[in-house]
């Protein structure tokens, strides 16, 4: 009997499945929550998932019956009448899933004064007669300017191809929406104006749907960032586009019809069309702004590693095929460099630490770790290439912040106290609960601050030879698969916690700062949104400061979208910041090496050599 | 026996074809030179056709193996294994043809100093380090500000995507393209810097490629507009589209394609890549510039007849499908109204009329005709539909003009002497030769003022029902068709003159003008430039002046384009002209019914009531 490792996405969530046993039964045995009726029979057609790579069993008659020849190539199958051949990485669409991801969309929230890039003005035009036979669009712009005082000179091409139509069906009334000089659309005169900010991170798409009136979130919603098919790190995807181009197409095809998606259904919420949104912004870290945009990303992967670009731009939305309103833009905030995006200079925006007039910190922690020190009206980044441990990748019961995630955990002597996610029964482990699991086992001298885990406890045993820590055994989940922390796990977060620690250290040596001058540390981003601050300072991945100088403000970068989104002024301000940012490459600095081993040690930043 | 009409295009040629006659017989029959090699037997492939409507007999094994089932389905034929089961339209393509149909491109040159809407600046950029890792473009637009004194603010999206691989295969030295402070395009150092500009006419394209630094065209070239298999005239066009949008579509793609393959066909002859294109200027009537652009043309069917948009208009190129440089952009000249396109306004720029001192006739004889008065520094202009009776339409041996065309002609007594294009055998008659007709037969008393053939004269004949002056026998040809003018014909072409002669007598009118006071008049356009001045006056279509107030000036509207192109000054001159135009709508004139009644005897236009 030959047993496979199934991986499924977009949990993250890794499983071993016998050649006998179906995917629905491996992914119930995982705790993998797919829909499913019928219990497996093959009658209900609610395990629908997509075979990504892989081999597995030949469709079965009724999978012939219930998908068409293109579904079955595309790799759909009923996970039911479906038996792994190979190791097999397996989508388990929305839609099949009995629990979503917990994808943070919520932030600090903050009141700006709406002043978009555009504005609307409420127009009537008399209309043509043989005396005057004067063009629709000529007619409309004469009108605009002479009842508003404005200087309007073109027409957007698609828009000039609805103002005939429009007009007449609107009786000559309407609303133009106007931007440099160019009426970009024409609405009715009651419509709603519209905006969508989008926070592009390599896992998640975070969207928010605006009144540019009002300035108001009128629904927020993430999906998975389907890329993920084309590797979980900004680097496997970068070097596959790199081996073959057409994979750009392929994968910004991914990226925009998810954020179509994401639009039409942010819109269905609050009971609006596409076509009112009259702008997009969208930020993200440079590799993902880059594979958006379709820019070429091989720079990117070599030294100087520089980007395409960095200046903020601003892009016709048709020329990404993204579908909002006919003549829409879509600004996309300036990066700082090649590792630190746009999605950087937005957190810094939103949580306006880059005017703090005391020594700050501030962190996006994610796969890639942004980090900025400011002080003394300077601003000096760096990125740390964290890694997806944080994600639950590379994790042995490592799993996305899903429903059944353990999120928060303790050690009291020989017992593990766990909570997960939703309160459903144990899953696996996501970030939060890593970190947990990694300062209690330091704290309880069950793991040394080299990161080996010491024999002696009652739960530390021997598996597949390397030591691991039981969290939940075999027993506590009634004979399903123990979840444990492996010292390969272990030297996993060990390397992600020296990758963030190096970054602040060595910004503070190339600032002449110390630990304690830091007055606050500022931690924006989903992971560092739930963790526990206590084991991150515990583990010394976060410099020891008293409890009260960090501050966890949620997804910051969706915050600092939304302001740009609305304000003309937030984008001045983001490119005042990309242009005062001093980055920093760590690998450049003549310090790294000995930081970043002195930074594996867990426990408190020793300054000493050893 | 079955008989069938068959409409050869590009030529306009009709001819009748038997059912057991193979359409290569039918095309010989009547001087339609396709070629052949093999005399019709199947084994030269090089009679290729292509059905544009109408039913033939089933594709032989010969052509099941000649063309691919796309094309079978497209309708491309083997003209000798093709016969005729209906009336057939066929398309000859210009592959297939013996000769080429005259498309005049040549017209007056001008002298204008290049200024365009874009200037290339050589830019040397210092490669990034891991010291300054400035992102690519960033860096480029630095340099460019910095070296010329520029204030760039942003990069064309195609060109970013460019910009890393160009500038490391050119050493960081590259030609950056400046318009509006955005980088459109970069280019090699050495590289030229091209243009483009087209006069889109309703049956022909003229394509000129202009060196953008010294104004020079270094090629010119005409083509067909393919758009004629939707219709040989504009309102059947529009009606077509009206009828079903998605024509809209298609019928855009044609003229896109056509313009495409020209611009390809002329860099080929200049010895340059199409990508070096900078800038594109189209002009051309109003229907075809909204058709061209996929405008709504609904409102120019019906009263009162407006056009979408008149004024100037910047599409960027890509958003046309047009294939020239990333990031380029096509200019178009504004329109006047419905049925007086930007083709006018460019050829008044042209040909400098619109700043004449004394009063002046200016006008673009076509299917349709655009007439302008200038007249006390103003300008009125107005639109007569004269039909295709000068393109060879409605006339029963009318063709285009092209080899074996009868161009000129003289009756003295009972011989007509004629000379057809290229010294061909007679196979049809052209504009400039049904012109000569007329006049021929009306002073030499074959027709009356009313237009009526008397009978008497040895060549005067009746066929089919009706009256026919017969130009070339049977006999002459050798025992092929005559080729006649018939009573039908003298009617169309009547129409035809009438509608012009109203036009120019109703400016007069308004404009309390008499023929006298007319100091010069401009002839535009194809046709206008090979008719006899002599004959044009003799059947009163031109007023009765000296003929050297008359002056022909060619495709002015191509040089108005090529104007545009070179020289901002001119795009703000063609503006002016636009503004200051005053449009009058004929059919809204309330003396139109009487001018036009007494516009339709031959001879001179008596101002007497009749």
């Amino acid at each position: 009997m030959s047993e496979f490792i199934i991986n499924f996405e977009p949990l993250g969530l890794r499983g071993k499945c016998k050649s006998n046993e179906s995917l629905l039964e491996c992914a119930r045995w995982y705790g993998v929550g797919i829909n499913s009726i019928c219990g497996g029979t093959g009658t209900c057609y609610a395990c629908r998932i997509q075979i990504l790579s892989g081999t597995v069993s030949r469709p079965t008659s009724v999978e012939d019956r219930v998908f068409t020849s293109k579904e079955l190539k595309e790799g759909w199958r009923l996970a039911c009448q479906t038996y792994p051949v190979s190791d097999c990485t397996v989508n388990v669409p929305a839609d099949s899933m009995t629990t979503l991801q917990r994808i943070q969309v919520e932030g600090l929230e903050k009141e700006v004064n709406p002043e978009p890039s555009f504005k609307g003005y409420q127009v009537e035009i008399t209309p043509p007669s043989l005396g005057t036979p004067v063009a629709d669009a000529d007619r409309l712009i004469q009108a605009l300017n002479n009842q508003h005082r404005l200087q309007c000179i073109s027409v957007d091409i698609d828009t000039l191809r609805d103002i005939p139509g429009k007009l007449r069906s609107w009786d000559w009334k309407s609303q133009a929406i106007v931007r440099n000089k160019e009426v970009i659309t024409i609405l009715s005169q009651k419509s709603r104006r519209l905006g969508l900010a989008i926070d592009l991170g390599t896992t998640k798409i975070a969207g928010y749907l605006i009144d540019m009136n009002s300035g108001q979130t009128l629904a927020a919603r993430g999906v998975m960032n389907p890329q993920i098919s084309y590797g979980e790190d900004i680097i496997s995807r970068i070097n596959k586009v790199i081996k073959s181009p057409e994979v750009a197409v392929v994968i910004q095809r991914l990226v925009i019809d998810a954020i179509n998606k994401l639009g039409t259904g942010l819109c269905a919420i609050a009971g609006a069309e596409p076509e009112k949104i009259l702008e997009a912004v969208v930020v993200g870290n440079t590799a993902m702004h880059h594979l958006f945009l379709r820019l070429p990303v091989k720079q990117l992967a070599f030294s100087p590693f520089v980007p395409a670009v960095s200046l903020a731009l601003e892009v016709r939305a048709r020329d990404l095929d993204l579908n909002i309103a006919p003549g829409a833009y879509v600004y996309l905030m300036p990066n700082i460099a090649g590792f630190v995006g746009s999605d950087h200079v937005s957190m810094l925006l939103a949580t306006d630490v880059w005017k703090a007039k005391e020594t700050t910190i501030a962190l996006d922690i994610g796969t890639n770790t942004e980090v900025s020190l400011i002080h003394k009206g300077k601003i000096a980044t760096t990125s740390c290439a964290s890694g997806p441990a944080f994600e639950g990748g590379h994790i042995k019961h490592g799993m996305r912040a899903a429903a059944g995630a353990i999120e928060r955990l303790r050690i009291t002597g020989d017992k593990v106290q766990y909570q997960t996610i939703n309160g459903d029964p144990p899953a696996g482990i996501c970030g939060s609960g890593i970190l947990d699991a990694l300062a209690q086992l330091y704290q309880a001298n069950i793991v040394d601050d080299s990161g080996r885990i010491i024999d002696g406890h009652p739960r530390v045993r021997i598996c597949e030879g390397q030591r691991e820590f039981v969290l939940v055994s075999e027993e506590e989940r009634n004979g399903g698969p123990a979840i444990t922390i492996t010292q390969h796990d272990i030297r996993e977060l060990q390397l992600a916690k020296a990758a963030i620690r190096t970054g602040i250290q060595i910004l503070l040596n190339t600032n002449l700062c110390s630990e304690n001058d830091i007055r606050k540390v500022i931690i924006a981003g989903a992971f560092g949104s739930y963790i526990n601050i206590d084991s991150a300072v515990a583990i010394g991945m976060l410099p020891s400061l008293p409890l009260n100088r960090f501050r966890q403000v949620g997804n910051a970068a969706g915050m600092g979208a939304r302001l740009a989104l609305i304000s003309i002024k937030s984008r001045a301000k983001a490119q005042a910041i990309a242009s005062i940012v001093r980055y920093i490459e760590l690998a450049s600095s003549p310090e790294f090496n000995k930081v970043f081993v002195q930074a594996n040690y867990l426990g408190p930043y020793r300054i000493t050599n050893k």
